[in-house]
């Protein structure tokens, strides 16, 4: 019989309690390299060196541990070919694909408002 | 005259470039703490002890960075009101209320699926 995942008897699954595990997987998806990762896989799969180049600046230790997270909570799939060199490519599940439209909202978000950002930044630093 | 923000000249803003500011807003809102605030701040202006109660598990310091970069980013004002013990409310501003919808998707997302994200774990780790 497959496992069940139920919250607490009594209880829904709630970020804000400290215990709940969904708090977990927040912290997994409210996070700026799941973000850029789960944006740039909107594409179709992707071998590793694709998505280094495509995160401009992020480490090859951080995207291992990012894509690593992402295919442990099932949001990306990880697949590779017998070949030569060896090619492994990186994919989104059906469940990842869920959350390009909140994450894909973050980045632009990011983008449209960094003038007002970046005002706001400067009038508290000069108060 | 007021100092404008804009990309470099033939750019635009883009999280996915490790120069462009527009990918430290991100960080700043691609983070579990950013949104939970945001989500608990929906319901109006509410006190530090107030959020710290909601945020369950939040320690004092983690909060007062939290609620001070989203201050200095425009997203969150700080009043304080001279009272008797004195009375210091947090409230979104406009620019932070835009992020109530994108935010409170992550949060819904995390509780929504976590029953199959626990399924992925427990297969990965089973592997």
């Amino acid at each position: 019989m497959p496992k069940t995942y139920a919250p607490p008897a009594g209880r829904n699954w709630d970020v804000l309690s400290s215990q709940c595990p969904s708090r977990t997987s927040l912290a997994r998806i409210a996070n700026k390299w799941t973000a850029m990762t789960v944006v740039v896989l909107d594409d179709g799969p992707l071998r590793f060196g694709d998505i280094r180049t495509a995160l401009d600046g992020i480490s090859g230790k951080v995207l291992t541990d990012t894509l690593r997270d992402l295919e442990r909570d099932g949001m990306v799939t990880r697949r590779s070919y017998s070949e030569v060199p060896p090619r492994v490519e990186y994919e989104l599940t059906p469940l990842g694909r869920t959350l390009q439209g909140p994450l894909t909202a973050l980045c632009r978000w990011a983008e449209e408002h960094i003038p007002e950002v970046l005002a706001a930044r400067d009038a508290y630093d000069d108060r």
